[in-house]
Formats: structure tokens, sequence, C-alpha cells
């Protein structure tokens, strides 16, 4: 940075003319854009890892990043069947090779042949290969009980986060009038937040119920709405389940009760399920807003709109660096369907890597495949070690005085709240951050764990809570909670 | 669509309220975008295909697809040491195979030890892989005689498209207020209309030379601006050299001048250098803005603000599918060079694979590594023929009546003038259709030749063009070239 500092006080001192772009002149909704889960405490992670290369003395070895759902970065080792296939369609050499089981050959071969020029390098469809949209629509019915799924709704992404972008930008009037209201759980992943920013639309919160392990409530829902129609247009409800930063799994009664709600308040349902594989508790389940709105029967089945994303990076699979995702649209007018086709076709194709991934994922092998037990094996074993490491952060926590962690029935998250003590609060408003900021820098700088405030999420006024991932490997977990534990009382400590 | 379709005609009959989502309700920028190069011409040779696979008797066996720049759609084949690197960061069990070269392996491990994991599961940081934008910097640094690039003003993207979007984010005030103008080259790559129809800006159409083989001048660039500055705020100016759709590549000189113009004026430059290795006419030589604008010295040097994209999509790499790009970032003040860091982290990052081709890309085998010879000997192939075929395609339209051809002096795509006769015009109106329109899909119809009309590239009024990738087998070039002169003859016979 030092060359653009440097003519900076050289414009300040000979007064040249101001640059085009600053802060003043950019695009003011960017400018109003957060994304806690790589926000400042992020940045000084990287600083203080940078410190510990350079052989800075720190009270801590190394930095431990539970701040984000980067289940690979944190050591899981990939499904071996997914990238056998893709190395085979990324390097077709490699199908004359004695080391690759034949069906992940047969995979990639039929891959390849769906490919425009038989290449993973040629552009797909803007949609998304044909063949891998059958193969997602097939993985749907499966996963629904039988309940179709047609490949023309489905449309492949560059993740999730891409599809969710997509659905937003249809859903909000570009110009004047009223704005458009989107709600959104809180606490929320902030990439809804972020959206709604950068789209000058109105984020509509509505609450989740910490005391009800993060219950959603119709009650709060149509509290928020009404409250909402004051100044904007609500259009759209999000709903994150299995929650994230939350952890809850939302039960049957409540996905009708909500399918209910906005049918009857004339919202279309966004609904975020890219964990819909990561399910510990039990009694817990996984049920698709899909399913159920199509079994609640008409007029839901018929007129309800719906779109449910759905992702590589997380499950078992947790291959997030390929960017490989889904949307399934359901009962989207059809005019606005091909309009969402136009859309997505200015920016050409999603990876085509991550398409490959996401059909393997969704069509693994069958029990008489070769690859079939070794693939079962390693899924079963992330998950398992996923649903342990679940138990022991709730169990950890809740030992802790001070901290209250609900139950993480699903994703990768824990969101524990946490006591502050008054003169913490007061000394973080002098430094002009928020309290629970002001723990986790804390918390950051003295023993290298890197947990996001959950002011970054939103939070009820006046309560504290940072989301932790429960994914690092198990050894270094238990540590981790009891260290973070004693942090907080030793903190709570001094400015007791 | 059929059920869709079904619930309409139910929702007319017993007039069931309206969906939440049509195309009233829609964002009204969205319905704007327009995208030619996938348009319904492309839609109309898809099915076309599937008519064929049907047994449909066709005056033609099978339809070429010269409406998009993607090589190994067209079948050529990929570097092997591209796909030899990637595969073996994709499966590492592989860096113990013998089928590999050490330098492949060499490479792999590199890239495998700067990412989270070791893997490419795991996200990058939000800019890209800093070990892969030290590789890039160094590549520009090569490119430009030594001038420094900065790792820091490097961001890796999801293809060069996804960077341009996020620079014009960026550019135009998302609030109220006179709108921001950019300027684009008519004829332009219609991902700019696209995105500024997108973000309700502006487009402000500055007129190439067809004349003088679509050179830039910097008076038109002037009138441009002038007539703009009535009803909008300027902001930017895009520049695509060589051209898309109109393969000419710009002299020193004309760069020089574009620089000052965007000095003296205040425009913020973007540079779209995507083709920058595809330069086939005898002396034609790529400039990079970066280069001419930092031998120009101050205050340009200086001061000038600039971006310049870049990607693994085109070049003699081809490697469309895989979505890796990069924008370098000149003199962007710092403030705002920090907003665009966190614009970016709101996606994550770009997808691994294609950072690893682009790291492949930007840093080839050295003369001492075993892959020398075979990844030079490959490279020079794509682009000899390449060049070969812009020379054909030149020579072939220039010689058919009623067709002009300006030579094709880089890039992928010819954009030859086509003159029809009135009635065919005519005819167009009748139906609704943009003249060339009305003439590429007949083309369409008859040879199965798939070229997207001039109309959605921006043409001058009453002009006529197409726009044809290089990109088809030598073998299939001539005889296509040929059908496709031998149609405008008959095409012409017909309605005159």
């Amino acid at each position: 940075m030092a060359l653009r500092t440097g003519d900076h006080s050289q414009a300040a001192t000979n007064g040249l003319k101001e640059k085009v772009l600053t802060l003043d002149t950019m695009n003011p909704c960017v400018r109003k854009v957060e994304y806690a889960v790589r926000g400042p405490i992020v940045l000084r992670a990287l600083e203080l890892e940078q410190e510990l290369r350079q052989g800075v003395k720190k009270p801590f070895t190394e930095v431990i990043r539970a701040n984000i759902g980067d289940a690979q970065a944190m050591g899981q080792t990939p499904i071996t069947f997914l990238r056998q296939v893709l190395a085979l369609c990324v390097h077709p050499d490699l199908l004359n090779s004695p080391d690759f089981p034949d069906d992940a050959k047969r995979r990639a071969e039929r891959i390849l042949q769906a490919c425009g020029g038989h290449s993973l390098g040629a552009y797909s469809i803007s949609s998304g290969t044909q063949l891998i949209r059958e193969d997602v629509a097939r993985y749907i019915e499966r996963r629904d009980g039988g309940i179709p799924a047609d490949p023309n709704n489905i449309f492949l992404s560059t993740g999730a986060s891409d599809a969710i972008v997509t659905l937003l930008k249809l859903l909000v009037a570009g110009e004047g009038g009223t704005r458009t209201g989107v709600l959104i759980p809180i606490p929320q992943y902030p990439l809804y937040s972020a959206a709604l920013a950068e789209l000058n639309a109105v984020q509509v919160d509505y609450y989740l119920d910490e005391e009800r392990a993060w219950a959603l409530d119709v009650a709060e829902l149509r509290r928020a709405l009404l409250q909402a129609r004051d100044h904007c247009r609500p259009r759209a409800l999000c709903i994150i389940n299995p929650g994230n930063p939350t952890g809850q799994v939302q039960t049957r009664e409540c996905i009708e009760a909500v399918i209910r709600f906005a049918f009857e308040e004339g919202l279309f349902l966004l609904a975020d399920e890219v964990y819909q594989d990561n399910v510990y508790a039990e009694g817990s389940q996984f049920h698709s807003f899909k399913k159920v709105l199509t079994e609640m029967g008409p007029p839901y089945a018929t007129r309800q709109e719906l779109a449910s994303f759905h992702s590589v990076s997380k499950g078992y699979m947790g291959e997030c660096g390929f960017r490989g995702g889904y949307v399934e649209v359901v009962n989207m007018d059809a005019a606005v369907q091909q309009q969402m086709q136009k859309l997505r076709s200015v920016r050409l194709c999603p990876p085509t890597p991550g398409q490959v991934l996401l059909d393997v994922a969704v069509s693994p092998p069958a029990p008489s495949d070769p690859s079939f037990a070794q693939f079962q094996a390693e899924r079963r074993a992330v998950l398992a070690e996923l649903a342990a490491k679940a138990k022991l952060t709730e169990q950890v926590f809740n030992e802790a005085p001070g901290i209250r962690c609900n139950p993480v029935q699903g994703a990768m998250y824990s969101f524990p709240r946490v006591q502050l003590p008054p003169r913490a609060v007061q000394r973080a408003q002098e430094l002009g951050l928020a309290p629970d900021m002001f723990f986790c820098l804390r918390l950051l700088e003295e023993t290298g764990i890197c947990v996001v405030p959950g002011s970054g999420f939103g939070q009820r006024e006046g309560t504290y809570h940072f989301r932790m991932t429960i994914l690092p490997p198990m050894e270094k977990l238990r540590p981790l909670l009891e260290t973070l534990s004693q942090f907080h009382a030793k903190f709570t400590r001094e400015y007791s």
C-alpha cells in the first residue's frame, strides 16, 4: 500500500485533483455492506499468524480459525470418491490408470460425455450441465419421498451464495418507489444482510427465541411483518434450516406454520437448506420446505413460491473451495423463471469442477458399486465426528459459569450466550467496539482462538454471543473449549 | 414447464391471487438486461440439436456453435501441463504416481502448501491464494518489462466477468441523484451493457471506426462524453483490447491518447485485456494499459486509476469452464480498495481449481523443466492455428460480395458487415426482428451455423453485422465460411 499512501500525501501537499473513486463517490450501498465472518477479527487473525511465522512471541503457538465453516481447512480429509471422479474428469488420461475404481471411471466418462467437447474446459449451459441437473432432481425426489422434481427448475450455482443473491436480485425492485423488504432471522448468516445492503433493500429482522433453543415463532414473524409494512414492501421470507449461526433444526409443525404464514401474507419463501445433511440431535430430523409444502396440498402445493438452496461446501463433503451449489425453484412464475435464466446467462456458467462434485454428492455410489463401502464409511465417519463435537461443545460450554449454549442440533456452529460484566461493556464502548467484539478480540490476542462476535449476526439488545464452529479436530476441540471457558472466567474477574 | 403453465391457466380460471414475483413486480433493472451471446438464437440452436438427436430431417447434419468463444467446446484440446497440475492438486494420491512429470508434482505440492488444510476444498482468502497472487504479480512484471506489480493490488475472480462487475458495482452510485455513466465501445461485449442495466447505470456509447479497422478515436470519445454529461455523471471508460467482438489490436499511440483523455476528463479506466495472448496480425502487438500508463510517467503513472482484467478462459488455455481470472487495480484509493476487499469477502472466494489453472498459466514451465518442450509446443500450436483461422476468415469473407470483414488482428472473433436487401429489412420489421437477427435465424435454420447478430453488440444505425468465432477446427472452418457466404448470396437474391 506504500505507493498509494505515498501519492495520497503527495496529492495533499501539491493539491492534485481528487481520485475518481473515493469513499465519498463510491457506491454508498457497497459501503453499508458488512460481513463479520471475514471481518476485522479475521484480518487480525491473519496478522497474528504472520507474526507467529516471523517468530514473534505470543501466549499461544497457533491461531485456531473457528470463525468459518471450512471443514477441510480444519483438517477434514476429502471424500475419496468425489476427488477420484473429479481428477478423472480434469485429466482424462487417467481413465486408463489402474489406480482408479471402475465406478469412478464410469462416472467420469458419463459426466465428460455431457460436457461440451467432452471437456470441463468448455462452458456448460448457464443453468448447469443438463445431466447434472437431472441427477440433482433425482436426489431431491429420493430425499422428499418421491415428490417429483423438474430439472428445468434447478439452477446450478457458484456455491449457494451465488444462487441466494440471484433470487434476492429478482425480488428487489431496483428503481424508486417503496423499497422492498426481506424478512431474515436474527441471528442470521451475514450473507443476507450484506446482499440486502448492496441491493438497497430493507432488512426486516425477526428474532429466533433463544429461550426455546432458537425456535422460530410465527407470532414473531407477524410482528416483524406488520411493523415493516409501515416503511417498506416486504416480499420475501428467508429461513435458514438447520440454523446458521444458531444450529437449531426446525420441526415439521413449525415449517407448516411458516408456509401458511408466507402464503397468507404473500411472501416468497427462501429456504437456505445447505446444512440438510448436518443433523445430529436425538429426535431432530431435516424436513425440506419443498416436501412439507407439497404434502400440505393445494393451495400451498400449487401456489406458494419457494426457492431452496443447497451446496457442496457443507454436509459431509466440506468442499468449500470448489464453489458448487444449486437452487430449486418451486411454483415460480414461468416468465420470471425465463428472466432468471437470462440473468444467469450473463455470467456464463457455474464452475464445472463444482458441478462435478455436486453430481457425485447427489448420486453417491450404489451398494453394488466397488466404491460403495469406502464412500459410506468415510461419509459416516465425518458425520459421526461432527455429532460428537456438537455434543461436546454444548456440554463444555454449559459447565462454564456465565456461558449458556443451546443444543447444537444441526449445522456446524455453536452460538453461546456470554455474560459480560458492565465494566467490560463500558470499556468496549470507550474503545468504540461492540462489547462482544471487544471480548472476541481479547480472546484472540490472548489465546489465538478466532471466533466471531454475535453482533456480526445480530442478537437481542443487551445480549452478547459469539459463533464458534465445531470443526476443529477432536483432540483440539476439548482444550479449545476449556481455554475459551477459562478465558471468559478470567475476563469476567478482570472487569468485575 | 407443463405444470407451471398448468396452474397459470388454473389461476386464470378460478381467479387465484397473483404470484408474489411476476414480470410486473420483479426487479425492473433485471428485465432490461440482455445478453445476446446466449440469447434467443442460441436457445433455438439448442432446440435444433435436440431435433437432430430425435432424427428430425434438417438441411444440415450438425449445429456449429460459432456464437461463443468456447475453444474446447470446438475441439481444442487442453494444455497437458495445466491439467496435470490440477489433477494432482485435486487428488494428491497421484503425487506418488509415475505417470506425472516431476515439475507438475513440484508445482502441485507448492500450491497445496499454500491452501488451507493443504486442500483445494478449503476456502482461499477472498482475494485469492496469496502465493498465486504473487505469481500473477511476477507474470505482470515480466509482461510489462519489469514494471513492478503488487500482489495486494491483485484480486483473483470467478472468470474476468466477476471482477468486471465488481468494479462497476463500486463505481455506480447505488442511491438516487444523477445516475452514473460508463463509456463502452460500440460494438461491445454485452457483459457491459447487461451489468450496467442491472446496476441501473447509464451506458454511454462510443463508436469504433469500422472504416479504420475498428480503430478507437479520441474525438469520438470526447463527443460521447460531452453528450452524456447532459443527462448523467460519466465516471468510467471501458476499453476492450484486443477487441471483442471486433478483433482490433490498439496501437501504443492510441492507448496513450486514451489515457491522457481519461486523466483530463476524470474517468476511471477499465481495461478488458482478456485476449492479451491472442494477437495474430503482422505488426500488431499487445500493449497493456498498465505498462503504457506507467511509462508515460507522472501524473498519469501516479494518479490515473486503472483496473486491468485477465482470464484463463481465452488465450491459448481456453479453460472457460473453470472460471478463473483476475483484476489488477492501479492507483486505486486505499480506502476504496479495502471496501472492494470487503465486498469480495461476502462471496467467500473464487473457485480454487480456476486459481490453480491461473497459477500455471502465469508461471509456465521454465526451459529447464521436463514439461517445457511439450508445453511450448502445445501453446504454439494453438496460437498458430488461431492465427491461420483469423487470416482465412478475413480472406474468405472478403471474397464474398455484400460481406466486408476487417482484419482479425486479435481475440477470437470476426465481426463482418453484411449488406441486407431492403425487402429483407422490411420483412424483419414485419416479424418484429432486428434485420441481422432475421438473417442469423434464417442462417441457423438452413445451415445449422449459429452466429450472433450485430444488434446484440451494438452497431451504427442502418449497418448490419454478425459475430462469428474463428474457433471451429480448420477442416470445418473453410466449408463453414463458404456455406455462410453462399447463404448470404442466396438470401440477397431471395429478397431482391
